[in-house]
């Protein structure tokens, strides 16, 4: 039978569909005539009507001809060439046969380098997830910003917005950076991006051609690093001791272009920057015609002490973009950062999220506008300390009961991870441990991703920032028996 | 006074910034001694605690140091060469002096190419505003989105998702493509993206290597031809004639790498490509090694017949890389549109995609994805559908009532637009045309965005999607006394 119903979708169509393949696989030719409409639609059947619209379109679309009291034709201007007449009866002729693609060199470099996407899932199941990249979606008040989201649902903006965003969620931010930061900025210079990923993109787009150099600490997040790598930039690693980047070590050479750094809690060391470094790092920027840029991606939490302010705060010359995210104090799918960009790179930057991608969506800007406004952002890091403190104090405690003196922990003082040296372990083998937690239900992680070169010690990243005090003092424990 | 009250936040913050300041001007050197707390709060008329706290935070980021007994210090560790010994008392020692930026090759081709923002409206009021680039916010079902984003928020996904989007999402968005316009694919092959902007510049960054070609429409969206000249594109146009791009006159060379085409409404023409050409098409595709990029913006309205298929439903080779955009339909702040990936790309743009921002914001998903499985979005383009035959009837009869034979109409059979060719008026005029149609309240648009090189005809661009039939009849009859 030439003409059968199969597929999905109305009759009409999956008559239209099958007749078309039939003449683009070259059953029916060029001048051939179709099936008399009263006849197809007793064979199939359906109603005449239902034949004749799928003949309607078919001559709409040029694939068939109608011509007065004779009946309907195949069109004679398909070009025969275009017709796949090799292909057999049986076989559906729309597969797609795979095109080569010929890729760009961008997109190889990002196919070498980048991670696909989200990491897979462990088989076992953990009951003990020391994640660092998140905050506990119970420190996280969901009703809250539900009813914000909801209030503002009721006006919401339809147009186009600006490229750097809502000017009142601008101002706000402008308005908390410089209260919990010390960043000083105007709305103007603030660019929102769709989580801090975006600002690396972007920056780096603007400041890098391939062969330009970036500065980075010897360990970094590795998201930054397939930013910059993505870009083509040659990373220049500088070593980190227990205060952060050494500065005196800080690289010259013609084409540095960035120096990405993480003072405030370096990644993943949790080192805090000291002072007379900070200025020495914008002293090397300022001589070597490099930006730095400053990523405060947990700012926020300091359990010693008072809170350093940004190395924004001490450049006198424009050389910081400074930039942070909301994910980590609301929620990771909120994918809503910032960028304080210095007035040399706020057109350039403005006019590359344009490019990329107009502005982010408009539906949580105000809602997170009145979130800072009403000082729910500074509420939420504040309870957040408390129950983060409590975290901390059990996970060392922890630590120290069932590892003691195996173990070196740094990078306590600030944020919601540290990073413990095992050191009768050798380097090379974190892997491995990381391996034996899982398999226990504990899931853990290896410092050895955030090195350029795999690193000469032992050592797991564990943050505590999603767990009870409960399941910390627990995971731990089951951390011990799984390695030991 | 060496200290003072000044800006805003906590006192203790005011104190410490204006000590900070002396210290890093000079006004205060290395070994000074600061101010006794007791005589300096009396003097400043704050409570003697205010003043520790302030010095607290000095010592704890090393401005000063504590010697028990004697009192406060300015710190030894603050290199003298880090000090902007010169600055004058009296002038802001943070002003930022702007550091002249080296920026790369990608940001220059934008800085000269790329349109800065959103346009600036113009500077009287205007009353009729024939724009092109969205349909009416009255035939959006505004309630009903509210409606089903709150529902969302209920069980709001606070995790990362995926790269390529939430997976229910893109399994209606596939199952709505084939029946809307018969492209086949599974949702594997979806991406979700910001909007078509983010659609173009990802396949231009995984296609396009500085010195490539990709061949345009003679006349076509700006925010495409932005997208490749930022990826360092050579456009190649090929003429327009009253069925669309012109597919004999499809180039050859070694680095073409795309077309850009609006095959179901051409941009701004209105044209339909007819099947022989889309045929013609994908064979130059498939002898070049190029990929088709479909930008199926507004294929969804036809008055005329029914609604051509996509060129993708042609495709046998996977060399056709379809994208379309919610925006139009639902409202352009939405900033959600798809890519339909042929399988040879979908592994490069997902990863491309996550490179860049991770994965779309999860907020609105859920609520679109329920938009498409309850039949809501095929309603509301039927409901905009009817709408919008009203308003194109009302458009041209009152262009054929006021302008007659003076003019000729294109592309009136499908979209929300026409293009509108002056006969008797010169080339290079329709700036004039807008400038005076403006100048009377009423806001039209020049062909000479759309064009490469400047159109050798005066035409106008008018949209009718977000006018009622009364607004339309009026802004023609004044669009007519403005000009003659």
């Amino acid at each position: 039978m030439l003409v059968s119903l199969t597929g999905t979708g109305p009759l009409y169509q999956q008559i239209y569909r099958s007749l078309r393949n039939a003449i683009l696989t070259g059953r029916l030719r060029s001048g051939d005539r179709l099936p008399v409409t009263r006849t197809l639609a007793a064979g199939l059947d359906v109603s005449r009507n239902v034949v004749l619209i799928a003949y309607e379109q078919l001559i709409a679309e040029g694939y068939a001809v109608g011509r007065a009291g004779s009946g309907t034709f195949v069109a004679a201007a398909i070009p025969d060439s275009m017709l796949n007449v090799s292909s057999i009866r049986g076989v559906p002729a729309f597969q797609h046969h795979t095109a080569t693609a010929r890729l760009s060199a961008y997109a190889r470099r990002i196919l070498s380098e980048a991670e696909a996407d989200l990491p897979t899932p462990p088989a076992v199941r953990i009951r003990y997830d020391f994640t660092y990249y998140r905050a506990s979606t119970a420190d996280f008040p969901a009703d809250l910003w539900r009813r914000l989201l909801a209030r503002r649902l009721r006006t919401l903006d339809l147009e186009y917005s600006p490229a750097r965003g809502d000017a009142t969620l601008r101002t706000e931010i402008s308005a908390y950076l410089r209260r919990a930061r010390a960043v000083e900025s105007t709305p103007d210079q603030i660019l929102l991006v769709n989580g801090s990923q975006q600002a690396l993109d972007l920056i780096s787009r603007v400041l890098i051609d391939p062969g330009d150099s970036v500065v980075i600490e010897a360990a970094h997040y590795s998201g930054a690093r397939e930013a910059f790598r993505a870009a083509g930039a040659r990373l220049l690693a500088v070593p980190l001791d227990r205060h952060g980047l050494v500065t005196s070590r800080l690289p010259r050479g013609p084409r540095i272009r960035l120096a990405y750094v993480t003072p405030s809690h370096q990644l993943p060391t949790g080192a805090i920057l000291p002072l007379d470094r900070r200025l020495e790092l914008l002293a090397w920027a300022g001589r070597t015609g490099a930006y730095v840029l400053e990523d405060d991606y947990d700012g926020e939490y300091r359990y010693e002490g008072r809170p350093l302010e940004a190395v924004q705060a001490l450049d006198r010359d424009g050389r910081v973009i400074y930039t942070g995210t909301f994910s980590r104090i609301l929620f990771p799918s909120l994918r809503m950062g910032y960028v304080v960009m210095p007035p040399s790179l706020a057109p350039v930057l403005t006019r590359a999220k344009w490019v990329a991608d107009r502005h982010t969506s408009l539906v949580q800007q105000g809602a997170l506008a009145d979130f800072l406004r009403e000082g729910h952002l500074e509420r939420t890091v504040r309870r957040a300390q408390v129950r983060n403190a409590a975290r901390r104090a059990a996970l060392l405690r922890a630590i120290e009961k069932h590892f003691g003196d195996d173990v070196e922990v740094f990078g306590a003082g600030t944020g919601v991870h540290v990073l413990v040296h095992f050191r009768h372990i050798p380097a090379g083998h974190a892997e491995a441990l990381v391996a034996r937690a899982a398999a226990a239900g504990v899931r853990v992680y290896s410092s050895a991703s955030y090195y350029l070169r795999p690193p000469d010690r032992c050592e797991l990243v564990l943050g505590y920032g999603a767990m009870t005090e409960r399941e910390i003092a627990a995971g731990i424990r089951a951390l011990q028996s799984a390695i030991f």
